[in-house]
């Protein structure tokens, strides 16, 4: 099932996405009546729909140089642990929203991610814990990443922390298999980015494991899992495309 | 005025603290006769009032280095720009509550630090707006560190997220100026941390105005604005307590 969060007549209700249709959910709060419309005439295409972000995260954890062939283009070794870092939450936007390039940065960059929703508490798991026990599902990502301010900051929070700068998509896919997934990034329709998840160096149930033992998961928190290679600068006018196999693509322009 | 927020039969409601008294806000919730009552007999020290988080931040935005003697006593340079990183939310606690040392750390430091919380929406600031009309007000902080971590990780993410890792106090103080104040960090009673606000490389006004070019601040947003000279390891059993000027002090007990 694809979760997404809408506006319609002005509120804003959780639903099922399907067919381009969004069926909204029994206790979403839309009366009867409303609902039937909405299932049968409102679909997306007409615009009678604005989606929302599908996600409120208390934080939003990062994995960096998650894919090896990425860390070797930018000149780094291949981390011996998961390297962790935090976006701010104020960096979300969703579907169809324009990433807005800051005045401080003249080299910004798109980094396509497969993104974890978490569903419930999560902390400290062992070996024998399922993490895919604590996912609500998955997302498509834009690490959105000032390159020159990374460098120069060395730590990544500011480079990677600019209002826009983390895209996320408008469903949550929340029946997946996230073990080899084909993930690609295109700027005005040419690939840049084309990998695999099952490329990732620690893969989605290590990192949610060994996260959930360096600080407490909450429902709706967000894990960034790392880019494939290919990243490049993006510029006023482009479009930026982050496409997963079975869960979506998400669309971003690109201004100032 | 000291704003908290406190427990008081199984409910939770804001207030004001004075003499060791609380004092519920008049739209809080409680009813007259439980206000009186509040006011007039349940003191503090009765223990009949418990404190809560006075915050509930969206994201926790720290300055590095932010005192020249301790960039020093790191082997640091003062940086030329704030140096910005993100604690994690989830490692929040307030007054007495125990910072918990995680088995991964062989090194954890106090780090004493007026913490600054945001009352609106502040967003690219200029030199003609005045970034203390965007303060609710001030508490006393704990910027908890795994030393060694830290050094490991190169990111200050990890080392300074774990849970619990972040204590802040438990008033918002609303009426003092923070232009030099003195803020000193004490382990079972013996002074480690000793300086003033005066001595920041980037000052209050500066960080704000600075931060909120960064990204967007909301209302109850943390700013912790970097610590004095005199970091040092805390162990099982001690006690640290983070004590500013006009402000308070927050006491934590430590154990693993």
């Amino acid at each position: 099932m694809k979760i997404c969060h809408f506006l319609y007549n002005k509120k804003s209700y959780w639903g099922a996405f399907r067919n381009n249709l969004v069926f909204p959910f029994p206790d979403s709060g839309l009366e009867k009546e409303n609902l039937n419309d909405l299932n049968l005439t409102h679909n997306v295409e007409a615009r009678l729909v604005k989606f929302l972000l599908p996600v409120s995260p208390s934080k939003i954890v990062c994995v960096g140089r998650n894919y090896a062939e990425h860390a070797a283009e930018l000149g780094n070794e291949i981390p011996k642990i998961p390297l962790l870092f935090l976006k701010a939450p104020s960096a979300l936007i969703t579907e169809g929203e324009t990433i807005v390039i800051p005045k401080q940065s003249n080299q910004i960059e798109h980094e396509g991610e497969l993104g974890i929703v978490i569903s419930k508490e999560c902390r400290n798991l062992t070996e024998t814990d399922n993490p895919f026990d604590f996912v609500l599902g998955y997302t498509c990502l834009n690490d959105v990443t000032a390159r020159d301010l990374q460098k120069l900051d060395v730590q990544f929070t500011r480079a990677k922390s600019f209002d826009t700068f983390c895209p996320v998509g408008a469903f949550i896919e929340t029946e997946v298999d996230v073990s080899d997934l084909q993930i690609r990034t295109r700027v005005n329709g040419i690939i840049k980015q084309d990998g695999r998840t099952s490329q990732m160096v620690f893969p989605v149930e290590y990192l949610i494991r060994y996260i959930s033992n360096q600080m407490t998961l909450f429902p709706g928190d967000l894990i960034a899992t790392g880019t494939p290679p290919g990243v490049s600068k993006l510029n006023v006018g482009d479009l930026c495309e982050v496409e997963i196999e079975g869960i979506g693509c998400l669309k971003n322009p690109i201004s100032n």
